[in-house]
């Protein structure tokens, strides 16, 4: 299962992903909650961006996070400790080598984990053992595809493409979004539902405006500049016309649009 | 006001907007409706698509529905009589030269008409004298450049582009529903909000995968086959690839995403 390209592995990436999660908490995860006593996997925790509002949403059920990375793994940890949320153990494992037996959790939850494999549905099979009979998986991604704004700019286009395109020769899929229902399906999943999670923008709503266009959005692009150029994916004015151009959406007169898919389905 | 292209002057255009109306009449319309006695103008009613819509979510307002084409008025007139609604009189009148005074009603209402306007602030403006102060005007547009799919495929994409193309080369814009916001603040509008009305269409909504990606959004693209290959702007093979990976997408793991906007603003 590759792995190569993977979030939270430097401060910076960190911090988008705790801004991320801190602004889209209610759009992403407002009706994701577990009963007491219930079992519940988070494959791929990270830095545990999203390990607290799990943990704060579903206070009497028993969560076991689980990522391959120890440094990650301790920033998670460290988090969900200072916000005092007891109903978390932490696991340094490989997820899709658990030692757990078969049907063991009644839940899963996977965000922004798939986009990163290269064997997606592989990774919802094996995961799928883990899984009790008649117990839901919820899967959250987005996809860049869906990504468009106002004034339109063929350069941003191309910019957001340069992150497509690295993520796909990591191995990954930044368009996996609309693909879940088909993953989910194929990977042997049943009573599969997807409800997309659009975040629009204007100016009427700054809080979006700084904290999803300007410091999620924009500054993870910004953030593969070096790694695009060197590349060659693109020309380095055209990057940055392209950022600028992101910018702009901004701006008083300025809309961005984005979509979040978020699924759930029975084994 | 250039008008050169527009919806519903062709039996296969009515009955596609039809459809249309009926597969998407609850994700469009279901929170618009408008207290007894209050006047309420449906500016470019067509032939009366969303008319029946408004007449029956309000049955106690005073609905005047103008259009400027006698044909599409009069069948617009019959689908109403026929449905029983007595609340809407009929006008034929260029809706920029209504034939009313200043702050004569209460609420305006416009659906599918900006997007063929190629002065769509100017509109805005022109409508807001015939509303009173206070009163809402509720505009609900589409966004062809918001659409996606899987499978993905570039000739699907390509065909699209023809439909936004031609309408770009009449005045008008299919990609005007992102700017819905920046619009009616240019226009003096205030408290101006705007609702994203995405359609998802994946295989567990059967309705929707024949109503809106085959019978609506498809049938529509093959609609101008014949004008975007006489004008140079597609090869014909890969027009007919695009129409072919369009319907592709209504197959059982296919995905069609599209977006429409629907805005509410003060005068």
């Amino acid at each position: 299962m590759g792995r190569a390209y993977v979030h939270g592995y430097d401060l910076r990436e960190n911090i988008r992903l705790q801004d991320q999660a801190a602004t889209l908490i209610e759009l992403l995860h407002s009706d994701t909650f577990y009963p007491p006593g219930h079992s519940v996997l988070e494959a791929g925790c990270g830095v545990g961006a999203q390990t607290c509002t799990l943990a704060a949403n579903s206070p009497g059920a028993v969560i076991t996070s689980v990522d391959i990375s120890y440094s990650s793994l301790c920033e998670a940890r460290q988090r969900a400790m200072s916000a005092g949320h007891d109903n978390v153990r932490f696991l340094q494992a490989d997820i899709f080598h658990l030692p757990h037996e078969q049907d063991s959790f009644d839940h899963i939850f996977v965000c922004f984990v798939l986009e990163h494999l290269d064997r997606p549905v592989e990774a919802l099979r094996i995961l799928k053992t883990y899984l009790k009979r008649g117990g839901t998986i919820t899967v959250i991604e987005g996809d860049h595809g869906s990504t468009y704004f106002h004034p339109d700019s063929a350069a941003a286009r191309r910019a957001i493409q340069c992150q497509v395109e690295l993520q796909r020769r990591a191995g990954g899929n930044a368009m996996i979004g609309r693909t879940l229902y088909p993953l989910l399906k194929e990977a042997g999943y049943c009573s599969i539902h997807v409800s997309p999670r659009m975040v629009y923008v204007d100016s009427s709503r700054p809080q979006l405006v700084d904290g999803f266009t300007r410091k999620t959005f924009t500054a993870m692009i910004e953030g593969v500049r070096k790694a695009a150029i060197e590349a060659g994916i693109v020309e380095p004015d055209v990057f940055e016309q392209g950022i600028r151009d992101l910018y702009r959406t901004a701006e008083p007169d300025g809309v961005f649009c984005y979509t979040f898919f978020k699924s759930v389905a029975l084994k």
